[in-house]
């Protein structure tokens, strides 16, 4: 397992943490994701074998953010 | 038909606009939503028969928003 820590611009509500959280957190290799809403991060648990940090960045930022 | 437009304070993002308008939108007597994001407004048409302006406002609230 590989832990990354993006951060993400634009979360502004719980909605928006949902939404993070369901999306990433639906990712094939993806094992865990916590949102920090008030920090703007975004906390990821995966397996590299099976998805990469440019699969993660994609889908958040499918969803209306910006990663840095 | 009644109108009315409500103060609604809390609703940040797209994800806050569409929650108020589906929860007020199902209310039985209500015919139209249309929230602005921006001047934190919610403008509702509803049959007052129907539905009233205190159970709208419990509706927003419910969804986690504040009520002027």
């Amino acid at each position: 397992m590989e832990n990354i820590v993006l951060n993400v611009k634009g979360m502004s509500c719980n909605h928006c943490v949902k939404a993070v959280q369901d999306s990433v957190g639906a990712l094939n290799g993806v094992n865990a994701v916590k949102v920090d809403l008030e920090a703007g991060t975004v906390a990821v648990e995966f397996d590299g074998n099976a998805v990469n940090v440019g699969q993660i960045k994609e889908t958040i930022e499918d969803q209306g953010y910006d990663v840095e």
